[in-house]
């Protein structure tokens, strides 16, 4: 019998912790039985939780919590027996060959880069989102908000490992378009790291397509965006209070219309809108990927439900089964055989 | 009599000129016989698509025009006879008090910035956006792109500058909330320019507010966000590209509805819609204006017609007639004492 892929989940994190963690994790085990699924956490408030007993499922108790208000980097040294940390470690010792959590994205982005070592060659991890786009195919964005202390070569790293991954993950895609952002198409804009970043993306053999402007992130002309940590951070951000704020302003346009315009955009819009929701829920993409790390470790939005868990976690077993890591280290070495040597 | 307001209008620039322009610029004069209105740009094609003469409007020829595309600091190099070059030197001659174009935003601010000073103690120019949010309020950003190179010195001017603003041109706004973009709530947070700007807006006398998200600033927990002007300039148009992003999805997901939904959106969706992009097309609220330099200079979207142009003229008369750059330097003086004895 073939080995069991092995996945950790972090069963506390997240707005609707434990609750939607553990029937994720229920969910992808029983529909899954080449998985051995680890639910980390307390124990108690696990079999609480859980529907009922799997041969592939087992708790591996964790007796603390980092909340999401936590500080992250704090909260990793001080609670070394929460699920997060605990997730790391047995990252780490390879106990688990994939992490999945929805809680802080900043402990579980310093707790896999401090605990799990990075892939050899690769100088900063990544955290790359999936955001859908107005042609309908998917665009990742990377780095939002892993490092913020950015330099060239982490940027053509980033291009590369999100190459890499949507090669191998996404079906059809041989050669992913990776653009650079910036504030203008012409080469010479921006600041000296995106220029030196830009030029050295267009010596490595990637299928560089140049500078992509903020405005044109969601018209899917580039697979991959690469971008540095602060203003990956910022893009997630403004993408999501932006679209909140239409939204927002639509709902309450219809509110102070008449009555039978709001009586129509309740039968007619609502649907169209509930539908959409859906679609630019990144969660139901799978949730964040950081890359660069010697295992595989994705981070669920914090509203995830127990479908968007159970998404996350086959996002994760298709990674292992592709050989994603494996195959980033092999193209690194192509990229940069004066290292690597 | 008292002297007149007198105004240069770029008639060449945006996507629309010289037709939009020039009626814009005809309507305000028309309306307020207290400004004289300069039409800059080739006088037989002003003179083509102006309604009648006034008393109070004159052209003064430009016999050259920088297009859209055309790359910012080298055409101002180059066509020294364009609007937008002829406009800068009239500004810093003083035979206008303020300059309006709707073209090419990076021409204006490299022309203003080149041959207009600076406001004495002012280190770099910055320009300033206004967004509505979903509380109703608006929110200024500042810098969207006139200065990429941002020490933290400038990110407090900043807030000054636009501290200035919003008390002397909006109503109530006594003591303008002041926040700084960052990826967190906590001080700690974020690049070392940001944190020192944090820190100098803390002791500035400012009403600051502390660290806003790129989530938040549609929320209108701050009347300004302060950011640099590479992470402004995406701020602005994944703003944009994200709202169309929205916009564009939910009408495709109403396309592919049945034809009773079509027929609902229709009747009940658009109009509220049209009302929303009302409210949200900056040029609404007169456009972007760059703050720092010694004149007044308002650039309005490209997409601008004559009411947008007019709205942003009467914008400039306001800024001048309430003396926005001599408050600025009186501020000024409060906030640097050591630097201006």
């Amino acid at each position: 019998m073939a080995e069991k892929i092995v996945i950790g989940l972090d069963a506390m994190g997240g707005d609707f912790a434990p609750a939607e963690p553990v029937l994720g994790g229920y969910m992808a085990a029983k529909e899954n039985p080449e998985i051995e699924l680890v639910l980390i956490g307390r124990e108690e408030e696990i079999k609480e939780h859980l529907p009922s007993e799997l041969p592939n499922l087992r708790i591996h108790h964790a007796s603390q919590v980092i909340s999401m208000e936590d500080p992250p980097a704090l909260s990793i040294r001080r609670k070394k027996d929460s699920s997060i940390s605990v997730g790391a470690d047995l990252l780490k010792k390879g106990e688990i060959s994939a992490f999945v959590s929805a809680g802080n994205t900043g402990a579980v982005v310093s707790a896999a880069t401090l605990k799990v070592r990075l892939l050899p060659g690769i100088e900063r991890p990544g955290l790359a989102v999936v955001f859908p786009t107005m042609k309908g195919t998917p665009v990742v964005i990377i780095d939002v908000g892993a490092n913020i202390d950015t330099k060239p070569t982490h940027l053509l790293q980033y291009g590369l490992m999100a190459t890499v991954y949507c090669r191998l993950m996404w079906e059809g895609v041989e050669n992913p378009r990776v653009g650079i952002l910036n504030i203008g198409e012409e080469e010479s804009k921006g600041t000296s790291t995106y220029k030196e970043a830009a030029s050295l993306l267009k010596g490595s053999g990637l299928n560089f397509v140049g500078n992509v402007e903020g405005k044109d992130i969601f018209k899917g002309l580039a697979d991959i965006v690469v971008m540095d940590g602060f203003v990956g951070n910022v893009v997630l951000k403004v993408s999501e209070g932006a679209a909140d704020a239409v939204i927002t302003m639509l709902k309450r346009e219809i509110y102070e219309a008449s009555w039978w315009t709001k009586l129509g955009a309740m039968l007619f819009l609502l649907p169209a809108y509930k539908r959409l929701k859906k679609k630019i829920d990144y969660s139901e993409y799978g949730g964040a990927l950081l890359l660069g790390i010697n295992g595989v470790c994705i981070i669920c939005h914090g509203r995830s439900n127990a479908r968007a868990i159970r998404n996350a976690i086959m996002v994760a077993v298709k990674e292992i089964k592709r050989k994603v890591n494996e195959k980033i280290l092999e193209e690194l070495k192509s990229l940069n055989p004066t290292k690597e040597e």
